[in-house]
């Protein structure tokens, strides 16, 4: 389920934006929706990934049994995107070059995994190596 | 600034949605985003009436001195934002139809002010009497 949220990652930097993307599944495997950061494409600063793949999944009555896949662990926003909604489980790819609020979220009883997949640190270092104003400007600092 | 808020709750449901609005003021007062919750509207469950206003003012390197005014306590998702962007300080129409994250928010140094607004808690009201499965499908619950 990561190369789905790493291929959007991909697809966001090659568009001149941030890499960081995110996929929605249903516990069976099946896809709902995926999105990628849409701050620069866009000129939209709600659109994190996270938020991107939760608009495309559409509207649901509940969450429960859905997982969020993202390649970087989420923001405060994109937790208490989790929280609200109820989302059973979170997949994160890293949460080496940012820790955002997935600990919060396993207080609140979500399920949450952290994978520590190298091609996802990679590729946010070298983003923010390249460009370190976007990135505090995503993150609000 | 509340009278921002009503007005984009109202015109939210006058288009047959949830009526929730908000308003991004600079600490002048000086408006710099509006809007209401879009799930029906727009079918876009990520557009609450916050992330719509936060949406509208489009890019910024920093919200430190910015007022975040909802007609309604934020849910987690909403509260999420703020406390990521750093927004200094909300000002709530009512939290008694619903209470979201804003306690959490003021123990993070967020500036909080409840104002049990009466016309804020009536549109609530009716609303949720109303329509109480698409209200339920708005928090997630």
């Amino acid at each position: 389920m990561l190369s789905v949220a790493i291929a959007q990652a991909r697809a966001g930097l090659a568009e001149g934006g941030i890499p960081i993307g995110a996929a929605l599944f249903d516990t069976s495997g099946a896809l709902l929706g995926k999105g990628h950061n849409r701050r620069v494409q866009d000129d939209d600063p709600s659109m994190h990934a996270e938020t991107a793949a939760f608009r495309d999944a559409g509207r649901r009555s509940g969450y429960r049994d859905t997982v969020m896949v993202t390649t970087l662990s989420p923001c405060w926003y994109c937790s208490g995107l989790v929280r609200q909604f109820g989302i059973g489980r979170v997949v994160i790819g890293e949460a080496t070059t940012f820790h955002g609020g997935h600990d919060w979220l396993a207080e609140h009883g979500v399920a949450i995994t952290v994978l520590d997949d190298q091609e996802c640190v990679t590729m946010m270092r070298e983003f923010i190596a390249a460009r370190p104003a976007l990135w505090n400007e995503d993150i609000g600092e």
